[in-house]
């Protein structure tokens, strides 16, 4: 049962993204300096380089938190996205899916300015994903974008770690924990890549202890952020600091905790995987649908599972079908 | 073998588009007016319209005879591309896409005038694929943008029913067709799509008559061409007419016909049909491959219908594998 004093479940503050997917092979990835599974920034010179050596590719609108509100709206929660697109095509092409997955998404876009956000995702046969970025209009995020209503209107507000890396977007996410806050709402952070873990461990740990109700992540970027190497240690350190975590580990699944009760939950069984690009996207998308729809704690888990095996079996990151029929298993 | 002669085993004119692929269900299709397997021309806020009635989709390089070529270079052919993109974010995509596939492509983009065509590919549950096509920057395509040395140099020019529909493409084509026949090089024409044939039904019997070696049709199209229900008589008004007679009867295989032989081929055995896009486009590629590689005639059919094969399990016009592999099976 959704919160119905809140008229969204989840509100997503994100860079808005569209994929540029292509396959590689290893010997290409180090040709090109880009660390296998995970996302580099690149400028908009690497940015053209780097495509110029990618083979023929597809395009999908992307964005690790557009990619969960996609598959929360898929689940039938109500999901509202801000991020910041150009008014381009592609701006065009990312509003249009966005929309049409059922998210309501309505920040103005860029009109003069860098232009939309392309990730390169290089796809290697093993189905590993590694990632470029150019961040283009996303940089222009800022607490401007920032809807009083909105975030007031929201159960739960979802912060990409990635803003972390551009300033204004890093206030605009603190300006929505306030707002979160003094309307009694929760506010849930992805650490969203080990390297982004890396290049703001100080400040995630920071926003963690005096923001962050629920934090979700996986082993390397939590082992990361509280610098060991032991999956345990680093739950614990995490279950001091918030409300609920949940921590997945690829194929060996996740586990989903609060203070007084941690449940390991199996990864979902998948024939074969294509291309992990958004697993962890969705496996958000069922966890929040799960607890702003009063799912028991394992539920949660089991829903996010479910959907994030839902999205191994093919190409891109958002489902190709309606995820709703995992929620009755999941459940019971 | 190919011919030595040639630079290039195939050069295509064709209308330059990036696909706009989302799925659709028949009640959609009937409220927005399109006629299911058909492809329909938009004007630009017809086009507007239907997007904004899409569901969530992908873009993917298409035009039918760029994904011919694309599939020509995917076995080994030498093929090359001339097309007309504006010079915009899709008109990006679509050069990277066909450089990036091996076929030399070196049209001017259109730096002043409408954007990058779009073709909206409404993919029923099915597998069918309905299409609305927005031709943009394609209109510009003229005599001028003809490269006589790279028809002089081409084995094969292979022509777009589709562009008939513009005066100064269909220019373009007369003026390659001349080039060609001046250099003792053949003219391969396919007829596109059966409305296209009723729109341009005269000119292009007169257009066979005079300029085409290689008539490559399915069977809706043979038979609205010739205005008959019979397809063998279709075939046999053909073959009166051209060198070489490719006519496809989708799950019912194909007829490869010169004057003196005709070979029946059966379709190829695909497990699971995802989506029929682009399995004209690729059994083209395949016989064309086949006809410039001094293969015999019934093996030129079934590399044809191998490649139509290859695309059928897969979502979208361009294949995800190399095509070569299936060469060897063909010709044995």
């Amino acid at each position: 049962m959704a919160d119905q004093r809140a008229r969204f479940d989840v509100v997503g503050l994100g860079n808005a993204i569209v994929d540029v997917i292509g396959e590689a092979d290893e010997a290409l990835l180090a040709e090109l300096d880009l660390d296998k599974g995970m996302m580099t920034l690149l400028d908009e010179p690497r940015m053209h380089a780097l495509y110029a050596r990618m083979g023929p590719a597809v395009e999908a609108s992307g964005g690790s938190c557009a990619n969960t509100m996609a598959g929360l709206a898929s689940l039938g929660g109500r999901a509202a996205y801000v991020g910041k697109v150009a008014s381009d095509q592609l701006g065009e092409i990312f509003g249009h899916d966005i929309r049409s997955a059922g998210v309501a998404f309505s920040s103005r876009p860029l009109t003069d300015g860098p232009p939309t956000a392309r990730c390169l995702v290089f796809v290697t046969p093993d189905a590993q994903r590694t990632m470029g970025t150019y961040l283009g209009a996303c940089v222009e995020l800022g607490p401007k974008d920032v809807d009083h209503a909105l975030i007031r209107d929201a159960a739960i507000t979802y912060l990409e770690g990635y803003l972390w890396d551009r300033p204004d977007a890093k206030a605009a996410c603190l300006r929505a924990a306030e707002i979160a806050h003094a309307n009694g709402r929760e506010i849930a952070l992805t650490l969203s890549d080990p390297f982004c873990v890396d290049r703001w461990r100080d400040e995630f740990v920071s926003l963690i202890e005096a923001h962050v109700d629920i934090l979700i992540a996986n082993e390397a970027e939590i082992t990361s952020l509280f610098q060991t190497d032991d999956f345990e240690t680093a739950l614990g350190e995490a279950r001091r600091r918030c409300r609920l975590v949940a921590a997945t580990r690829g194929p060996h699944g996740s586990t989903v905790a609060s203070a007084d009760e941690a449940h390991v939950v199996p990864a979902a069984p998948v024939p074969h995987v294509l291309d992990t690009t958004g697993a962890g996207d969705l496996f958000a998308a069922g966890l929040l649908y799960g607890l702003t729809h009063g799912l028991p704690l394992p539920a949660c888990g089991r829903l996010g599972s479910a959907t994030a095996g839902a999205i191994l079996g093919q190409f891109g990151a958002r489902s190709e079908h309606a995820l709703a029929p995992l929620i009755e298993t999941a459940a019971a």
